[in-house]
């Protein structure tokens, strides 16, 4: 079978220098575990929960840090679009063009990536919002191929559901249903972790997030027969301009990787 | 005390006459009943299921049929944007300009609508998203406040929060705090019933909805403290293009505002 | 129609001077308001949250109260029962006898109440769990009525559902439905503002209420349909001995009722 | 590390034939898999959504074929027990004696557990409650704690939390959260896939389950950190008395139970 394929890098892009210092530490131990790896950083977060949070160096400077790390350490790379604008820019540079959770269903976002990604063999990595069910993904599904036809370049990725308020639950046995529509899926344990919105009881304007928790979920996800892994890194993490507390430090990205191969080969046994 | 508004018309627009007809109809019980009165119609549905829903006449002879209603009529209206560009053009036509739910996060989108409203003193009208607890709705406003200042144009509206899978709920404690935030809070009874999704077993593309449950989303929240009502009606339910399954025929307009009206004013006695 | 039906009085049993004064005072509320009125109290908390909570007199201390409180006003009773046991002995003073929300799907526990009520031509009160959906309580009513044939004297009763950790919502869309199964549906708007459990946040070992939400929960649910309300009072709910934060004060009955008696009436003109 | 622990057998005793059949088998597999095991078996089913669905053999004949069963194959056996008269007969035989879900908020219940497992040197199962969140199981080691001092006998058991109607969510993040209150945690895969009530559109009375869910949950609690796992077979599931839908075929023990244990070490490694 197919490795376990490996997305990792970090939020949102701070500077070309960490960029680079991050990709060259997790392609180098991807490479040692012998996993396909592709870079992932994103250039906008167009969706704060606060409007004085740090949003990235937006489209042109982002592209611009995302072909050197490519030219740099010879890696596919992954980032986020967010209007149908975007789509054609972005997947000239990325291999792999991002919808966001809570934009999945706009049917126009939609429809442009999968015409940017057709033109040029790329993937589209759709998270699956967090007020969907796993088997409402087919309708995304035929919204992509209906522009590409039977060679539909969809990857679902899970990242959580609301669970009451300022929750996310994953739930396990959406990992399989969405295989079953016949596409790869990917955890993204990062985000899976979150406590969305602002808590009234911490007053807190941004998201938060449960560290220890990103390799609970990304070990069962991968028990659960994901194909693949999302996963957000930094040298600080508590130093992140963006959901520092879902973010992992970057020595962590070996030993997990391991244990996550470990388990994506057990099942599949 | 402010009498309870009513923004009412249809889904999407399907015709010129049958918008007219509608407005005709709801402006006279509202006119009847002493109520302030808003048609509603959506030019373009941005977030179908399925890719083969009928979407609406678009932004430029949707824009043209509000415009030939005000006209007639001498009603406010309100209707969606979908993306930062449309929400100058459609803050031309309508007094009340709406972001969707699933966009209620997008801050470009928040940020273009605030400076159209603010530039011809309308409203902002907000969704709130299925996925986001009453008291986060406060980011919103604050996005909003920092381009409008201190006399903000939210009106904040419920419509329902992700239950488990293709399920929602309203939580009426969620109006007093989203009422607390200092804004006019109005109930989409319409939307708030809708069954998301496609459910497994019914094989279904579109989101169904029960049409019973309309009025009593709308006096539940009415008795929770909402100051208007939204409210969605055909001349023929069954046959409407979009959404049909939470859709009330007109019949209905007047008995159920009268009673609204009635438990409106005894909470507020 | 049948006028509003008012259960009300104290969560535990603390004195019988206390019972007697809560009941003097709802009485003569209910009086006023021409509403038909049923006195509440436990004898016995058999579900705390924590082993050192107050749990009540038991059952042989409560009943003499309960009984002693009948005496005093001629008011029917209602109260709780944990074990088949205790069914016989409670039907014997309560008119009404109340199974707890967790043990509703208790067989041994609701047949049991089944066959005490009909003995004395009573009523059974059955709290619907929070993991139980509102259709879902058809099983309950007919496992009574193997016991006690088609005169079913089963009322249910709405006290939320589990919302994510530590939440509850109560779906006013349940209230119909539960009409729908042929008995009369009461509001426990008193438990149904609970935040269950011990919040982590909180380092709590009881279980927190909304004393602002419990009148929302009250008027929406009359406006949903209710047949009554079932509301619990202190004449100092800070220093009520269990669930306090969910009391409400003596003195809010009378405007609490009236408004909601005004909103049962214009839901059923 | 301790190895993995299987408690496993049938949901509720169908006959003592049957009963030595599925525990010969599960014992066999456990011995060559070098995990230790426990046989698991109900008696009575105290709470199923219909009256007429089949209870079991009752406690008398249950814990007859129990301790045949033990003496049989020296192995420990788990059952459930319902009232807190039953807790020391049930303790006689069980080594092991389980809290059903909706009961293990009953302080009676729970303290008459840890009374008979304390006299007995046994242990005492606590199955988590589907409205309950995993921190708030401190509650209940604390209530046990309060009869057995610090060697505390507790047992977690995750089956899985309320998702709106009729659906589970099993939150892997809990397991962890379970695991630092300081007691070991299983994974009750059989019941966490359950599908709970009476689905409407089913009309059906029974609970449903999704058998080919129960190795995903299992192998993700496992990946999780869950110290052992719960598990229900039958020779032919279909044919099962109760909740065959979720119920596993003997011969899917052998592979099953070797992946688990590859995960459960991998995680520990």
């Amino acid at each position: 079978g197919h490795p376990m394929v490996v997305m990792a890098g970090m939020n949102v892009l701070e500077s070309r220098d960490l960029a680079l210092r991050i990709c060259e530490h997790l392609k180098g131990v991807c490479d040692k575990l012998g996993l396909p790896y592709v870079f992932k950083a994103s250039f906008d977060k167009a969706n704060r929960s606060s409007i004085s949070s740090y949003r990235g160096p937006g489209l042109e400077e982002g592209l611009k840090i995302l072909a050197d790390v490519k030219a740099e350490f010879g890696v596919p790379v992954i980032t986020d679009y967010h209007t149908p604008e975007q789509a054609g820019p972005v997947a000239e540079v990325a291999e792999i063009i991002q919808v966001p959770a809570f934009l999945c269903r706009q049917t126009d976002l939609v429809v442009a990536g999968a015409e940017a990604v057709k033109a040029r063999d790329g993937w589209l990595h759709v998270k699956k919002a967090q007020f969907l069910a796993p088997w409402d993904c087919k309708n995304i599904i035929t919204k992509v191929g209906e522009v590409t036809g039977p060679k539909n370049p969809t990857i679902l990725c899970e990242r959580g559901a609301s669970f009451g308020y300022n929750n996310l639950v994953v739930d396990m046995l959406g990992i399989p249903v969405m295989k079953q529509l016949g596409v790869p899926v990917t955890i993204d344990a990062t985000h899976a972790v979150q406590l969305p919105g602002a808590d009234p009881r911490t007053a807190g304007g941004s998201t938060g997030g449960r560290r220890e928790g990103v390799a609970v979920i990304a070990k069962s996800a991968m028990a659960a027969g994901a194909d693949g892994v999302f996963l957000e890194f930094h040298p600080d993490p508590d130093k992140a301009l963006c959901d520092g507390p879902s973010c992992l430090p970057l020595e962590a990205a070996e030993p997990l990787l391991k244990t996550l191969k470990t388990i994506h080969q057990a099942v599949r046994a």
